[in-house]
């Protein structure tokens, strides 16, 4: 027996999210068939087409938003002095989530790693340095995960923008190791970022 | 800081998801958003719009289908004086995969459950005994969870169908306790509905 087509396609969809196998993809999708008004289901549709349709990132930080410049460096009550760089826009939110950084951002879209041919040149590292010259930063706080790809961004970011004279800082290792930024807890965000060291 | 309303939005309808808590309702729209291309954006989008539009009960056996009678409902090969009683859709499509059954099915849309207040005339029960006076069944397997509210949906249609002079059978209980018909595993399923006994 074939599944019919509608049912198929839904299933699919839903496979094609992170972590979500065939199983939960089937139970996803029946709970919409089933247990999902329409109005629901007409405003998922609606909200998955409007944000494609209505994000972009921020020509300064990257971050990902509706408005240019971003809600963050548009805010005249920021720290314009600290940048804290960190790899994905969701990193931007968990740090913002702990309102103890007051600074603003830059979304690197990425780290470094050469086993998946990603270099310098496809992050937004240029983009980092324009900011540097332009913007009056005395520091930039390195806020990476903890992960073998964030470690080697944070030292060739800190070779790369040693002479500049902008403080470089790295936070500190309240993460665990393997931990990304994204899945730490807010305690452990706080620490991590107090205890932040010369690098 | 708040979340551009796009990103709310659609955070929001992942979190409607069984399963689906906050936080990962996060990371599936961040995902949507950050790695997903939009042509899969709006294929997902349009499945959900498809899915509830173009799906319905079928007539005869209640399964969700996209044609009127359903595809089990209308294939000529298989067994129409055998019919599985389940309670949902999903139902069906376990036991279809394991491809060892072939009468027919009618889906329940429900148990018994008094203390939700689901009573006989909430579930699919009067469209069942209007089945067995217009078909030709000769045995109705229950196949219902093994759980308190699948036992006792099955006692009472043991006892309802009783003077009708079909035979009523129940899938053996290969099923753990409290496991769902949805989550079992097909060689389970297989056994449970060789082993099944006449109430």
């Amino acid at each position: 027996m074939q599944y019919p087509k509608p049912i198929t396609k839904l299933i699919e969809s839903f496979s094609k999210l992170p972590g979500v196998g065939h199983k939960t993809a089937e139970r996803l999708a029946f709970y919409v068939i089933s247990d999902m008004n329409d109005d629901e289901a007409t405003k998922f549709a609606r909200a998955l087409i409007d944000a494609k349709r209505a994000l972009f990132e921020c020509e300064t930080c990257a971050f990902v938003t509706d408005s240019n410049p971003c809600s963050i460096c548009a805010d005249g009550g920021r720290d314009v002095t600290m940048i804290a760089v960190v790899e994905s826009s969701k990193d931007v939110l968990s740090l913002e989530k702990m309102r103890s950084f007051h600074g603003r951002y830059h979304v690197l879209g990425g780290v470094l790693s050469p086993l998946d041919g990603i270099g310098p040149e496809d992050i937004g590292i240029a983009p980092l340095i324009e900011r540097l010259k332009n913007e009056e930063v005395t520091e930039v706080i390195l806020a990476l995960g903890a992960t073998l790809e964030g470690d080697a961004t944070s030292q060739y970011l800190a070779r790369l923008l040693k002479g500049t004279g902008v403080r470089i800082t790295r936070i500190a290792r309240g993460l665990e190791m393997g931990r990304s930024i994204d899945y730490a807890d807010e305690v452990t965000l706080i620490r991590a970022l107090e205890g932040r060291v010369e690098l």
